[in-house]
């Protein structure tokens, strides 16, 4: 398998197969797959020669998932309480009549509090506070709990400001001390000077696909993403500011290893405190959503599973991202999984990555039946498909 | 009319008319239909052979409306308050964050209860005290209320329990005891050994029919039936537990005259109170269901007309079930309503028992129009189309 | 332009060009726009040679958006609190179990009290004492606040009650003494005989276009308007004590310039207090309708835009009616607008209507980017395309 590099254990090859496949059929097809199962990586493999193993790339909207994952820890230590309103940590929060508004309301996209009035630009997101200032004196789009729309870029301001106010450090810092450093993932919001030569950048659009119109400004999905005044997605990860602060709704940068054995600390005797994210993957919101106008289907921060993003179990929790990339882990089957690519997907998980994780599944349920048929034992080899660097 | 037996009253022979019809198209069309208007059964009708007035027929979940009908007693006598928490009856229920939700959430479909981790058996339901405590222990898939997807197991055991911790009697029990051995009604949750013979079996699909996909086991669906590990729904009710036990979820036999005649004393001055089935009617939950995937609409229990089920006035109450057949009582026209058949519909009530209740209602509209227009007396005949034993 | 009257300023010429366009190409086409940015009339034009600026139309459910514009006079004043119960104001409506239910409940189509049993005369809705009572002695006919449904009439009964008991005073008395004599806006909720000469009626459908049935009257949306009892819309409005009485759901009459410079009152520095409405336009409902069964969105009382009425920003609050009309004003842009014509549209504001707005909308972009680029300055001369007699 020339185009492939990294490992897979017995059972899984086929992943492999699909991989080459979708690098045959397109040369400018680069994308990392990762899949944990039962504390073993059963599959981490690169095709395309642009990504390395130690590559680091956008995750756009993963970085959600990622983020809320160390939202976790604040939840299972008691520091964070859905069901508390969130002017219990963020007193300026409660003006314009949102005293009331619950964090589980908030972190499910369900606040109405998509953007401001004048939008918002790169330094607004970034240096979070003033916006965040704006959002807590804000009066919600719609009556708070009455209906649910993606707040692309406001939610990370909101569990930005939450994780300050209760811990009294920025989630960037709270993060990197608290997970990355734990457990040592290759992980950023905010990457290092000296990392950022790893950055790979996820490709133009190809001139002939067609490309979303950018929305109207004064529009709910307009709001939502600045209001006129932040530039298209793209633009947006590429910004050195957000290169090297990491705003986190969107300024994530990691690979399908990263984030596969992030979500992997939150299957059990882990980093991650599992009843917490449990009650994080409950469905909160469900249905069309007010800013994208698609279903979508929300527990805290996390994306569960829907029709449009099948990746798992009703216990799964995860995210994808504009750029095509997803992650997730799903309880039920013990796995954690994470996909990165280069191939632009602006309207979320790439479906050569879903298409993969249906195929882990699939391997799965085969290795399930072998055993319970007896045909083999449960410790499988590591199988070395083609030499891949491991960071 | 060669193939139609039964009786109907003057006004209503094209119900008979639309029968024969049905039964010439297809041969293996067998179908019993029964209306009763103003406390007078005005139709009662059946085509094909294999069915008798006597035969008993598994209803599928037109179940869960029967024993509905007999919670309305206890909603009546204020022995079950729909706006109480659940865990005043069961204390038991109040774990993992679920001692506020309401007996109003919980049996509209909106508890996220739908199953268990793990999956449940046909031993699990028919015995269902296990499964109950397993249920009252759970953390729910969804927060209850903010969405709602058919418990099409669960809502049977959910019913159980509360009806034994309220009465001290299983809901079998107190179902034979209150309705039928009130009444007289030939429907069955636990069909007698003796009445087992009388048993007429649901078709399986025709070889050529296309068949619905085994939903995902580890899916929305899949743990709503089962996780797995229970059969099909058509070997389900030919289950011997089944049959012997009639777990109220899925498990009553009857056939359409009983089914009528039980919804028929719902209309006023008859068994049932009005009033605690107006507020057992009421929509507690509409939209896209979580767990079928299609638009549902609920009231307690009693599944309420939409565009899908269109069988009536807003007042109506009724429920249908996968074997096709379906039951309803319509306060404003006075009606109640019967239809069973052997033709397997997975996907709810068939269309020719929906057809042929369209049909009821023109043929009552019309008999207003006479009477308005002074043609007709009130008192009109019965004709006996053909002979049919009536038990 | 011969067949266009009235003016536009500097920027707005492709209004008159898109009006002249749609007179062309549909001789029997007549309409009226109206236009009001920063406080000035920019467009205030009609084609066709049935209306004149001091024509009367019925503008059917727009009269909805117009009466909602008077109680934002008595959100204001703190007369009427959204959030409190509506038996605060009105106890007979505590029956049923309503004594929770919230003036933003009722207001935004959530109560679930479309109709009563039996149904509604023209009469009952003229004099809406008895109707308000039997409304208020009601069971919901869904869990209000579990959904919401259009109250195409009664809306405006609750509407009429609840002034009339914080009031003293009939909805039409209020807004005469408080609106129409404070800011002498040719608007009537009843038309005084004097004036019903300037009635131009909306034309009936032409012979070949197909006309929506008739609904089913025991059906969520025949018992919304009326249960079988009305006559179809058309007849409704014609009705002489509907002309002389002006029920506010549907009844009053005025013309797209009136119905802009009501709705400019609520855009700063009018009449109308601008944080009140505010509070109005917040989504309080959204998704599918149970009565209409297409997606609606409400604020109170207020349609806000959404796909189907992509009339304005987040911010916008209006109402169209199912003659075609639409009126709504939209604070992000300091914009009031209003569409009148003869055109019939049962299922609400008429395309062109919309289209207009839109084409103002792409008027108010090139004029703030000529601004931006210094082009002009902000105060331009207004150009009288024709004569148009202004009242």
């Amino acid at each position: 398998m020339s185009g492939v590099k990294g490992v897979t254990v017995a059972g899984f090859e086929s992943i492999a197969d699909a991989l080459e496949a979708l690098g045959e059929a397109d040369p400018t097809y680069n994308a990392h797959v990762c899949a944990v199962h039962e504390g073993e990586t059963v599959v981490d493999l690169i095709v395309g020669d642009d990504l390395a193993a130690d590559s680091l790339i956008s995750v756009f909207s993963c970085s959600k998932g990622i983020a809320a994952l160390s939202l976790s820890l604040l939840l299972g230590s008691g520091d964070l309480d859905p069901d508390a309103p969130v002017a219990r940590y963020w007193p300026e929060f409660a003006a314009a009549g949102k005293d009331a508004v619950t964090v589980r309301t908030a972190l499910s996209h369900q606040a109405g509090l998509i953007g401001v009035a004048g939008g918002f630009t790169i330094e607004d997101v970034v240096e979070h506070h003033d916006l965040a200032a704006r959002l807590a004196a804000a009066s919600p789009l719609w009556a708070p709990g009455a209906a649910h729309g993606y707040h692309g870029v406001t939610i990370g301001t909101i569990m930005a400001e939450l994780v300050e106010r209760i811990t009294g450090t920025s989630l960037q810092t709270f993060f990197r001390a608290n997970v990355t450093d734990a457990i040592g993932a290759d992980f950023h919001f905010g990457v290092p000077e000296a990392d950022q030569a790893r950055i790979v950048e996820v490709l133009p659009p190809k001139a002939d696909e067609e490309q979303p119109d950018e929305p109207e400004p004064m529009s709910l999905v307009g709001l939502a993403f600045g209001g006129g005044l932040m530039p298209p997605m793209r633009e947006l990860v590429r910004h050195p500011l957000v290169v090297a602060n990491g705003p986190v709704g969107f300024g994530g940068f990691g690979n399908a290893r990263s984030m596969a054995h992030l979500y992997a600390q939150g299957l059990g005797d882990g980093l991650f405190p599992v009843e917490a994210l449990r009650r994080m993957s409950q469905i909160q919101a469900n249905g069309t959503d007010l800013v994208l106008g698609i279903e979508t289907r929300f527990g805290l921060v996390f994306q569960v599973p829907d029709a449009r993003l099948d990746y798992g179990s009703p216990w799964a929790f995860g995210h994808d991202g504009a750029g095509g990339a997803i992650g997730f882990a799903d309880p039920a089957r013990d796995l954690a999984f994470g996909y990165t690519s280069r191939v632009p997907t602006p309207a979320g998980a790439h479906q050569p990555g879903l298409e993969l994780a249906r195929k882990v599944r699939a391997c799965l349920r085969s290795a399930r039946r072998s055993r319970q048929a007896g045909h083999e034992s449960r410790s499988i080899p590591r199988v070395a498909l083609s030499p891949m660097e491991n960071r």
